[in-house]
């Protein structure tokens, strides 16, 4: 038995002239975000939403989203220049095992529907507080 | 080869008494969180703070704290009826590696000595973006 589940995907091969800037990319995937919450139930708390725009010095363009939800959370970190996207959901609730794998299924559902050059490179499935 | 590391604590055994209630839990924990993220010379983005008061009726006592990194992050879970906590630390910078262990080391440092009895029942660490 466990209680909680954490999916990660990383995704690359993420073409520029797909998601055509780091603003648009973000606002693409905010828009993913609230159906995947939607969709799987989920609820939210907070969410915290950072650009770094392509024309800043300080850190390489892309973004981090992080959407808290009840006792648990989705993010979302892009490195546009390296074409590469990190996302982890944790949930921790009761819902646990069916809603994070709902949400990961609706979220890669629609990455690679819009994105099709996209690639999910690696995939893992991390079973927390096992008993 | 790989770009960022994701690390992994669940801990559990978390005595009330230690940490006598959520909102004295929560601050302490805030402070870790600092303190942390100085030492580990990481760059803090934003933060989100969520308590879950103990005479809160719809979600089980607790917190969740997530700090956002440059493109990447820290988070905190805790479910104090349960005595668990869940942590996890991202990081996909330059930084990577060297970082991501060692802001695990001095929270894993500081949960212990702060908290005797909390037990780390698992540890992970995940190699994001295996090339």
């Amino acid at each position: 038995m466990n209680k909680g589940t954490h999916i990660m995907f990383d995704y690359d091969n993420l073409m520029e002239s797909e998601y055509i800037n780091t603003k648009m990319f973000t606002e693409n995937i905010i828009k993913l975000l609230d159906k995947t919450i939607e969709q799987s139930n989920l609820n939210e708390i907070d969410r915290s939403i950072n650009i770094f725009d392509d024309d800043n010095n300080k850190t390489p363009p892309g973004f981090a989203i992080v959407v808290v939800l009840d006792e648990s959370h989705i993010s979302f970190h892009s490195y546009t220049k390296l074409g590469i996207l990190a996302i982890d959901i944790f949930t921790c609730g009761e819902c646990s095992k069916d809603n994070t794998r709902k949400a990961g299924d609706i979220i890669m559902n629609i990455l690679e529907k819009t994105y099709p050059s996209i690639n999910l490179k690696q995939k893992y499935e991390i079973k927390r507080f096992i008993y």
